[in-house]
């Protein structure tokens, strides 16, 4: 069975999830003082940009990892299923810190939700690279060297926002440095590390 | 007329209606016992796995069936609207069964609400299949064989959702539990009774 | 300029439009006589079918003429994009419909509201139609007869839509009977008024 | 790295942007006077039908740069998800903008935020042409004069959306005319001052 539905759906979940991010934000009912009023709401905006940058990355690296992936099964479907549960949870405990940086009340909890909801959904990337390289489902022209690649960079991810969640668990804005740390981190091109072409160095 | 833009159209759908069912779970307004008040939330979070894997199956399975739906008509685009306004209304049946969850009342009158969407969603795909069967509808190179496993694999579902309703009425708990065992069997691969192949046997 | 992506945006749309219909349901806040809270709720399991299947069928609609539109230009651009702008609104009238019915206050105004919308959109599939045939957009391969079968399947839409509004001003539920009808006659299919083949049999 | 799920992801982010502006308007709780209550709303619907051209119009705008961008990289990536940020952030920014035309306060204030909104996207969109041209990853066959037409037509718009939303600042209502303005003139045809030939001339 090839990809291709499967990489458009899982397209529809990250660009939706992406955008009622901003259903999370509820307008102001009163407008008068508005600029006081817009301006309490930044750890929503904060929240916004964050989990935004974080979905973005998400839908990146899934494509990434769909270039090489080129045949799926129902596991396959099954783990990117789960995938795309953490994903679209994502504005709900957003939602949640953005409300507990207004409050001052127990933001810890709400950073450690966050970074669990992140760690599952990068947990479920490396179930999925796992199962693609062992289920001969990705293309037979990928090299060694691309496979480490990816597995490197998926590996890691899950580590980083447990860390981030720990580390959030005692001081929570020190989590979310972490996270925003992670995701500029994973913004940046991939190092060339090998001879692996001109194509890979253009990511 | 192919069927790719009814593909698309349908893949749109089912993204979405798995999406906005987080929008389903209010993010507390209050954050003091954040703790507390997350974990109150259990049934939500119980609704939103059970919908989401519940959606994400009944996602595979129209891709399932739409490799071997090669034409479409007026009619069976009706039924396929059918089937996606039974699917998209899944977020708020799951809305009112975790509800009442958490109120504790009436829940036996939100898992058939559940069940009885979910039978009528079952019982359009069935409909679909007939359909494009004696439509002329079908790819020319799929075999009995293959007609047969899906007819039996699609035929089971409404019945078994019937029978949770059913079981839910008399013992709410069960009827979810009818519903979650569903989904965990449809999830496994199909297993393979005849020589149909390798492609069937890596679903 | 090809069709594609404008087919791909339109569809997002109203796959989008569809699913959030269901948005506008509440969930009942309160659990006890679960049963009857949600049978309170007939207006607005009314209103999703109606405008789900009206929605299901403006999009078979549009399908229908981008087999034959092949080019775009800005100007079909943006009477589509006034198209969808009406399309997406549906699930606003649609609540204020349901809200109506459920109050007993003023459901003249909804279902003559309601209508409106329907007539606008209708219009702009006129006017796209007009200005694809003119601005030279057309598949070379369209006969003429096919032209005329669609100019007067979209013709009569809004006209119909326009005398539903007129109805519901003075009996309301009569306006209701005459969108429902309406959804039906469009969802029968076209009859095979000329030789134009087997595939337009099909629809 | 082509740049088809590129498309498609931000295809899907400006479709559920353009389609939840309308739940930004909520229906009328009671509905006795219902004329009245839905005429009260006018703000809502010129927010609407302001923001839903106006994503339309950034859509188009997406759409004709990737006529020509052929190759994506990390950075374009980054860049463009950037630019999806402020266009889903434009619900947000018309629910604000409408309560303070309903309210009568501080109306000043959410036109400069609708207005910075925009200047953003639109900085963004030049961001995106001026790396896909040093970053070569345009189509080879691009002429300069289209690169500069394109040029000249992006450049133009931060700067104009900069000026609405001073011009906003000490006259709301000027700077939603300004807003309304620039959004027509952009749906106007692209003046064909070269001989670029049929295809140019067609948008």
């Amino acid at each position: 069975m090839p990809t291709s539905r499967l990489e458009a759906f899982s397209d529809g979940v990250f660009a939706i999830a992406i955008t009622v991010l901003v259903l999370g934000i509820a307008a102001p009912v009163h407008t008068d003082h508005l600029l006081v009023r817009l301006l309490d709401l930044w750890p929503s905006y904060l929240g916004y940009v964050l989990s935004f940058l974080l979905i973005g990355l998400l839908w990146v690296n899934h494509h990434v990892m769909f270039e090489h992936i080129v045949h799926s099964d129902r596991l396959l479907m099954f783990v990117n299923v789960l995938l795309l549960m953490f994903v679209a949870f994502v504005p709900f405990v957003t939602a949640v810190l953005a409300s507990t940086f207004r409050t001052g009340d127990d933001q810890s909890i709400a950073v450690v939700a966050y970074g669990l909801v992140l760690t599952l959904a990068g947990f479920m990337y490396n179930a999925m690279w796992v199962h693609a390289r062992h289920g001969g489902l990705m293309d037979s022209t990928v090299t060694d060297a691309g496979v480490q690649r990816i597995r490197r960079r998926i590996r890691f991810g899950p580590l980083m926002y447990l860390f981030g969640a720990a580390v959030g668990y005692f001081v929570p804005i020190l989590g979310i440095v972490v996270f925003a740390g992670l995701i500029l981190f994973y913004w940046l091109p991939i190092p060339q590390l090998n001879a692996a072409g001109e194509k890979i160095g253009m990511r």
